[in-house]
């Protein structure tokens, strides 16, 4: 049944680049649009976002779908596309599938008289993003970090889907785990899985790297003065993140900021991720 | 303030030894009853039920309190306690902590004066029973499979608390894990654990050793027909279980019924965790 | 080549009922002897001794073969056969494969004209074996610990074969693992793999549960002197092993002398790897 | 009696940086020569190396020692010193430790009155090498692999130290790992380990990441010609390798060749690695 439809993807980063192979490998039907500076579409039809939207009947926007509120996410393309109605009514009795819809949908009324739903709004999609964010502040720590995370005392706060993902790999890798959090369930599980349980209160101590996945501010300047100078700390929180910025700067540690990392370090695998997300959505609403 | 109070332990079995003896470690006021065939309770005062609830401020009730719904869950005494109008009254005005304590509430409109609280109703103690019974079954499975569980293929059913533990810690000694689940999240999950999910539908291998974690039937007969007359199962749900005991019989597999492991194969931290459910319980209610 | 001798297997335990199982499961033809209490040996030939002799190219003799020096290792018979002239003459011309063959060779001269090979000197059966031992192990302690294994305190003693598997499994189900070595190289391992290294000297803390795997007295008094009454011992050395026995009972310490747990508690898998080392020296002798 | 000497640090890289700097927080007098364009060193007192030699009990020589047999390697220097007898008579009755010495040493004749160390040569800085090697491929893999390791096919070839640290690492972050070895008891290990032992002679199957770890040629044109166009293969071994990369470029495949990891990734930690080496080569020879 998924054979016959045509999919049109259009804008997004090098993950609507994998996403727009594989459902073609898949044997799908699929033209892409506002990707001219991506890699290894050859195959594949490339045209406007006019007849995109009228050639297919299902429609791949980016995650997120807009940035701006204003225009499309298309960073692989010269193109603007504005987000008004002009652009809404392309889409009428259309099925559009995006991420992070949310902006993109208050753009005009006539999103109303479209099918449209919000891949990143499944369970599935967050969870694979959180591994495949883990291993992606794994790599930057171990490119980052001038000693070795092995037998390091790392620092994880925050025991969500990234942060349990986190905690078990660095294990794997052999470091000393330490993670923070504030649900006492959680405190039992870090501590039953071989990692050092943390209340925040008790965040006292030097370590080597921190990894935040907490959206609050949890290492605040108090904490942060605790640290060393070659404490290295990486962001994953979305904004405003976990970490007093302008605390670390006056302390003189070094922040990275790590946003998005399932984009930049695994397209591939975060294309495949959004691939099989859109299948799941399409298979329950068919 | 914990330190004022009388706390009574009645009831219950090793686990309830250990509550007891880390209760006075900790500087606590213990006394305990329907105790006496336990080991390491000689510093203690043991009193009949009547004066412990008279003396003490807090009483500890086992898990379950009740197995039948008729007398008290005192596996370690001879006495029989009935659960009636006489017993409840004991406690009023008191504040009571429990596990399962539904059945026991129950037996006596009497309770409904009593400040009763049960433990097992709590997400610490339900996560750290999960991990206790995923050490439990992998002991237990190391001792019944003559075969080694490292690089075995070992199938796991479900991934609620007790499968993920499962899963972590066959993984971790070496098992060729493949985990059975619903949620498409979780099958995501087992996927970037590094171990193999698997739908429902689709288990029509034969394993080593399956772990049944589901306490609805997923293990039907036909899913057992493809099994090898050497597999062995091992049934951690509670009752009735995910495994069809009848078709596992006619087929000659070998089933191995496992409950309650916590206090069976490890009534320390059973007992321990128990105690630190209540301190949270306490410093909540105080 | 394999499949047109004729293989008998002669005397042992669980582990050669296995090892007769999965060679005929092979499509080799098998004969066995003096298994008589063996169980799932139905649709093999049972023979005596001098029959199996002399219908066999390849004889297999248990794992050790002998205890004593002056019969065979025959716990599943209850015939003795003494190990003497009459017994070495029956398989000259023969192949024969036994563990732990040196005190056997040395029963007869009449050994000197057998092709025998003893198959415990391999090292795939030794890091095999490792394996099984450390998993066997686990299950012991999770058997016997009341407390739980995983985020306990837990030495290792030696980073041989059984030392290195033993961490690597006791990190896997979440234990705090610490491990005492000699070699500086091994130390370092250790820490890399997210353990803590110890030297001996430093051996003065208090552990949940030590495990043992050094032939040579390194749990003196003094180290067990910091032990606490519930700190479990499991020695998994062959005699003399690693534990001062006299203090630990004067010290009131629980020792659990746990030798060949791969035949008591994996004997399916430890038969298996018999088999496959059998194979390999039937190959490169050929 | 460590703390009396001086000792001088002449030439390296980043980790000679560390080592300086972990020797004078150790408490130890210590001098550098032919680091100025290295960072942190700002409290230790810089001066050319015939002070330096003068001024020195124990000279520290970088790892290696030389690149080409004709001048001391000093990557961070833009001094070039040539290895002639005029320098090696400045070592006359010192303590010289450097690292790949046999070079050096066959430069003049001079240096037989040399007391002169090889801490390559030592077990525990191969060892701890080891794992940075591995760590540094984890976090170079991550980084250059579009998919994700997780999850992924990932061949290792080789399971001497880099291999063995490699396998742990890759199944800790959820890899499902192949590993190709020779020896039959590596073969046991890294089964029982929970990877799948490969023959070399039946690698015929695709990978998503191929690390090498074996300096003879075991990823042959046949070998390779099995693989996918996007198969990532890391050259961890020393020059000539073990990919052959005649038939990789001709069949498209990318390869990422990778030596000296520690000193570029992890460069603290490998000077701190020879901090300890060295000490423990004074302690030895003291």
């Amino acid at each position: 049944m998924l054979q016959q439809r045509v999919y049109g993807i259009l804008g997004g980063d090098k993950r609507q680049i994998y996403l727009a192979r594989a459902m073609a490998a898949d044997g799908h039907e699929v033209r892409v649009s506002c990707l001219e500076r991506g890699e290894g579409l050859d195959s594949l039809p490339q045209v406007g976002p006019e007849k995109l939207a009228a050639d297919c009947d299902c429609i791949l926007l980016p995650l997120p779908a807009t940035k701006d509120g204003k225009t499309l996410n298309t960073p692989l393309s010269e193109v603007e596309i504005p987000l008004d109605d002009n652009f809404a009514v392309l889409f009428s009795g259309k099925k559009v599938y995006g991420g992070m819809m949310e902006k993109l949908l208050q753009t005009s009324p006539l999103w109303d008289s479209v099918s449209a739903f919000d891949y990143y709004a499944r369970e599935e999609l967050l969870t694979g993003n959180a591994f495949l964010t883990a291993e992606g502040a794994l790599g930057l720590a171990i490119a980052e970090y001038e000693g070795a995370l092995n037998s390091s005392r790392i620092l994880v706060t925050g025991f969500g889907r990234i942060g349990k993902a986190l905690c078990m790999g660095l294990k794997g890798i052999g470091a000393r785990v330490y993670c923070a959090a504030r649900k006492l369930s959680d405190l039992t599980a870090i501590r039953a899985m071989g990692c050092t349980p943390m209340r925040y209160e008790d965040l006292k101590d030097a370590y080597d790297v921190i990894f935040n996945t907490v959206p609050t501010e949890v290492l605040t300047a108090q904490r942060l003065s605790c640290q060393r100078p070659d404490t290295l700390l990486i962001e994953l929180a979305s904004k405003p993140g976990g970490i007093d910025l302008k605390a670390a700067r006056r302390l003189g540690l070094r922040v990275k900021e790590a946003p998005s990392l399932p984009g930049r370090m695994s397209p591939r695998a975060a294309g495949e991720l959004i691939k099989d997300t859109i299948y799941h959505l399409i298979e329950e609403t068919a």
